[in-house]
């Protein structure tokens, strides 16, 4: 019997292990887990935080148990030390302290990432916080029932920022953002960004864009940050939210190659360079499909596709994964912002000649009651007319993220822009149009090119 | 100066009429039109009997100001006569008997469609009705309005049948629905046709299927009506809603081909077998992109569509009609259906050899609050395991109707079933699952065909 050995519980590890067991049931599959908490939806953290979310164990996209009745084996709370290559072999140690050697036919890391600790002063002051595991959302929580802080500020609107602006807000603090940049959620272009912070303010969280956070202070019982531009602001709590990066130390120690932000390199196998060790997941560098080369692109959509990949061809199947676009979306109070492929700057680096054209319209019918504008920022090459990405910005009742998928499945069949118009798209009233949004930012981004 | 002269002035219609101006702002472009009311939303004809729509002028599309903006003529109130292909004449006759010949170069045909009157016996009595024109709905409104009627039957459970439904229990009516097939809404399938019965009847909306209708009487103020199996039931309004048939008597007359249904047959260009006419809409035989063959498939969406093609092409443009994949939605109640591509039977008929896979999943993490459970049943060849359609049916804040539009665009490049997977859709918890429930259909249906 082979043996499949997987670091990491989280989605690409436990898809990896499923997809094994489901392409060869007679695989012995193992997977080493660094916490208790295998396969937990860690994109649910803020409503976890929120309080939308009540009982933390309804975060598990599946339960330990469920886990093992597919005959995957959970090693919880193992932390891997070192990885052999040669002998084939890793080491483990659990919480005791008490060591373990482990071997296998195959390899899967699924090591992920970590959180961004940035250069500021005052970081291990108890009341600042980041987050990415289930651990880090307890120690907040906790701070938050124990404490009872009437206000915080996030260092960083990125995605989980901003996400976590809501759910501070939610839950009943007054909620201050600091980002370094002109705009928050720098992911999507800043006439989006604006638009969110708009938002933000509509619901009484500050920002404060364009200040580069220099220092947090303890000062009695408040924490003070200090920034550029004569930023100053005290606290109960602080969350620092400035990105993620690759957790690839135990791979880089075996000889594992590494590249951009330390990401492992794979193939489209998710095979690294060493034999029988294949890496997925937020810890590896991400081929995309639009730019045709790798990228790092952590999310965890990404990270089940991945991990399917690799466990199928560790299973004895042969698979590629067949590319990222960067489709993402994000609530943030009543909207909703997507973006699928590439934004104008993006494209320019590629060596397309973009154009990026806006445009507003109604979510459906206006006629009838409940109709939000929403906005799409399509971006296509004018060379080819090649549809490149998009953008949707609008009210969470709008199937914003839907239609961002309808870009996303056009992008991944090279659709030109105006092939949008061929689409046979649904339409009722209270939805739609008989032109649907997608299209009619086909058809002005045409008008634009023309 | 060319001069186009379009017959009809809907979907079909006005989209044709925008399009050459757009193609060749130089072309005369003038536009029959039967009644007052040129590109009206026809689809939206039950939201203003239901009241949800209070002023019936926002459902035109444009306004005759806006179209006429474009250079567009349009003479209204006037209706065609007769067609002269060899002396390229139009004879039409306005309301005051007045009639009048207009020439073309290019003529295009977008009469539409118009609700069938079945054989039964009462059809003309007062307080029964029919629904596709705005003169229709006037009718209804106002004897809705005046009479203040506490109860209606609705004899058809298709679409319109269906909307109508929900519109007049909204409106306050005591509503009955009777439908000859065995299930409601039989353009999806029974199993889902069921739900939405469930849902009509938790409105209180009595519902009747497998009765044919035999006969509605006039009885003191009420209108009975007599159907097959002992059905008889009283009530103060009736509404027949069995379907549309292509009105095409004008184009039989002048010598252009017709086809199923009496629909006028065209080419991909919707160019008909008479020099210079082309035809599109819901009077037409219309492509269908996965059968490969025409069908009848009367549809807003498709009408514009087809329009569009129309006046590109008498414009000097030369494009085709990439065809339809029926694809629909509608809300009804609480509930959104939508279907595109083949189903079983239709698939079956095709030749292919389809299997379909019902899954149920949650529209998003059911940790977040406000999870609704919705049904995919997904259709594909067992032998290529290429993709051939697919229905949902879920709540209508789950994104039912832009996930039938991932189908349909997937469907548009047909895809295989497992090509689902490698799409990258959008995840967020509150809209989504890292495998969207599109791509849990998917492997659903792989598991069942493996």
């Amino acid at each position: 019997m082979q043996s499949i050995l997987i670091i990491g519980g989280s989605d690409a590890g436990i898809s990896a292990a499923l997809r094994a067991k489901e392409v060869n049931p007679q695989v012995g599959v193992t997977v080493i887990v660094a916490d208790q908490f295998p396969n937990f939806s860690i994109c649910g953290l803020p409503f976890y935080l929120s309080g939308e979310v009540q009982d933390w164990k309804t975060l598990a996209h599946r339960t330990a148990d469920d886990i093992e009745k597919e005959g995957i084996q959970l090693l919880l709370e193992h932390t891997a030390t070192a990885i052999d290559p040669v002998k084939k072999q890793v080491s483990v140690i659990n919480m005791n302290g008490n060591m373990k050697i482990l071997g296998y036919d195959y390899l899967i890391l699924g090591t992920g990432a970590v959180s961004v600790e940035p250069d500021i002063e005052g970081l291990q002051l108890p009341g600042v916080f980041t987050l990415r595991w289930m651990d880090d959302s307890f120690a907040m929580n906790d701070y938050i029932t124990n404490r009872n802080p009437k206000s915080a500020i996030i260092i960083g609107a990125g995605y989980i920022g901003m996400e976590m602006a809501d759910a501070l807000t939610y839950r009943g603090l007054k909620v201050t953002v600091v980002e370094y940049f002109d705009s928050v959620l720098t992911n999507v272009d800043s006439e989006f960004g604006h638009l969110v912070q708009a938002e933000l303010e509509k619901h009484d969280v500050a920002v404060n864009i364009g200040i580069a956070v220099e220092k947090i202070e303890k000062n009695d019982s408040d924490l003070k940050v200090i920034g550029s531009k004569g930023f100053s602001a005290s606290v109960d709590m602080i969350l620092v939210a400035v990105g993620a990066r690759p957790e690839t130390k135990l791979a880089q120690a075996a000889g594992i190659g590494t590249g951009m932000k330390d990401a492992i390199k794979v193939d489209r196998r998710m095979h690294t360079n060493l034999p029988d060790i294949y890496a997925a997941g937020d810890g590896v560098e991400t081929w995309h499909k639009i730019l045709q080369k790798y990228t790092y692109l952590p999310l965890g959509s990404t990270a089940h596709k991945q991990g399917r990949v690799a466990g199928e061809n560790v299973a004895g199947g042969n698979t590629e994964f067949q590319g990222t676009l960067g489709t993402q979306a994000v609530k943030i109070f009543d909207l909703v912002v997507a973006r699928t492929g590439l934004r104008n700057q993006e494209a320019i680096g590629a060596g397309y000649d973009p154009l990026t054209v806006e445009t507003e319209c109604w979510d459906h019918k206006v006629y009838y009651p409940g109709a939000h504008p929403m906005k799409i920022r399509l971006t296509g090459d004018r060379r080819t007319g090649q549809l490149l990405g998009a953008q949707i910005i609008g009210h969470r009742d709008s199937e914003v993220s839907k239609r961002i998928d309808i870009f996303a499945t056009a992008l991944f069949h090279h659709m030109p822009v105006d092939g949008l118009y061929d689409l046979d798209l649904s339409y009722t009233p209270p939805l739609s149009s008989p032109w649907d949004p997608v299209q009619i930012s086909a058809q002005e981004w045409l008008e634009k090119h023309a």
